[in-house]
């Protein structure tokens, strides 16, 4: 049991966080900040935080767990301004969708406070974002990947792992250079091609016309091209390495492809497809190499 | 009301078929051909079909309507042996989802019977192929794209089109040609990306790891990339002009992306995903333009 949790940042990520440990009977008190007073506003309203703190600085003070659910080019910012005020034995996390500029981030800002810090980057989200749609059980049945430095004190590791076992997620720990190589080749990149595959299709004369013939398949393909364009600015830009090898790796493959496309090697052509096809067919999400 | 309808190629596509016109009263007996011989053991079985025919041209003889619904590339094959069956005022009709190749097959195998064929593209389907996933309703509010020649009996163009309404359809006509740049860009170019894109994730040596930590976004993304290998190959391969076309808009596109990305121009970046992002936003399956 906690006896205060500052959130800063209240949106989708940070109160449904509050709500969960409230309903697991995990936090006493939750107080809150959000750079615009209207969401704190909100999210005391729905009982989300108990206290509306007045800077980030005060959210974190006093209390003995912080998570910071900000957009990751703020993370910085944030930890900077709430080094000073962060209490002995504190757990502080974040909940970035990328970890190594996090890490290098919480470095220059936390300093000899680095110790307290334990970078998490829990795989939940929905359609809507904002506060009003926060929910106690977002985190259920979901990932959360843990990816703790050198300096990260092991007790708190053990302490973050289990709160967020406790609301229902499935903790998985590995380093940050990993877990940005993992997430710039099955999030990233596929958020990339997405942009770029509607905007060469809407950007063309006939593209209204084509866009009114497109059916399911498309529909599927292009949910990620609605995506917010703030996060994912901060995501391409701080995974740059990363999502650029990617995307490397993908158009030697189109390329491939196209080569089989454009000599009419029909056989070649069925090979590719069928690796890809049976591959896919057999995926299923969360399945383990090793399971 | 049609007398006999032959149906070659007793899967999804021709069953539904097949029983949305029995459904509809507008079929008083159905004569199928696959070249599995357990197929239309089955399709009788179900009451799709009611009657085995011994060979495409078996089939064809004898109707006043006749649907066509192999793969692609078998097309012109299944044309020429059914011409000499075929009956004066036949409405004879394709189902396959590229055009301009069916078309040339056509005008090769039918020479002067060519104006009794309306060349049509069903935007309909399922995961699951197969007579045994038939479904009367398969073609409600879905669109069909028929693509005329100069050649087809105007008469043969409006039971065409006026078989489709009565079914459930929504009929559009263009040429073959404006069908098949369409559907390069909004059906055929995304299945080559997902082809693409899983096969150049799961090649990798950490492959499984990543795809192992795959969450929704990409379960979506790469929904298509399951799609049947062969039927695939041949659309890819028969519409490669338009395919490889889209492509080459769909590489200045991630070009462009990447350019921002690379520069860290953070605010080129913000732009151009919000370009992708409100479009998709405001994309409706079916909205016309001039809707």
């Amino acid at each position: 049991m906690y006896r205060q949790l500052g959130v800063i940042g209240c949106g989708l990520i940070g109160g449904s966080f509050a709500l969960a440990l409230k309903h697991a009977g995990l936090a006493q008190r939750v107080v809150g900040y959000s750079r615009t007073a209207a969401t704190t506003a909100l999210a005391l309203r729905l009982g989300v935080i108990d206290e509306v703190a007045s800077s980030a600085a005060a959210a974190a003070a006093a209390c003995d767990i912080v998570l910071i659910a900000v957009p990751v080019a703020a993370t910085e910012a944030t930890l900077k301004e709430i080094r000073a005020s962060l209490e002995p034995g504190v757990l502080l996390m974040d909940a970035g969708s990328t970890k190594r500029d996090v890490v290098d981030a919480a470095r220059r800002a936390l300093r000899e406070r680095i110790d307290c810090f334990v970078p998490a980057h829990p795989i939940a989200g929905k359609e809507s974002s904002g506060v009003e749609h926060a929910e106690a059980s977002l985190y259920v049945g979901h990932r959360v990947i843990l990816t703790p430095l050198p300096q990260t004190d092991p007790a708190l590791l053990k302490r973050a792992s289990s709160v967020w076992q406790s609301i229902g997620a499935e903790v998985r720990l590995m380093s940050a250079e990993q877990h940005d190589a993992a997430f710039a080749a099955v999030s990233h990149l596929p958020h990339l091609l997405a942009f770029a595959y509607f905007k060469s299709v809407a950007g063309q004369p006939a593209g209204d016309e084509f866009l009114a013939l497109a059916g399911p398949g498309f529909r599927d393909f292009t949910r990620i091209a609605a995506s917010d364009p703030a996060v994912w600015r901060d995501i391409l830009g701080s995974n740059r390495e990363e999502v650029l090898k990617q995307s490397q790796h993908f158009r030697a493959a189109l390329e491939s492809f196209e080569t089989a496309i454009r000599s009419g090697q029909g056989e070649a052509l069925e090979a590719l497809i069928r690796g890809a096809s049976e591959g896919r067919a057999d995926w299923r999400m969360g399945k383990l190499p090793d399971a």
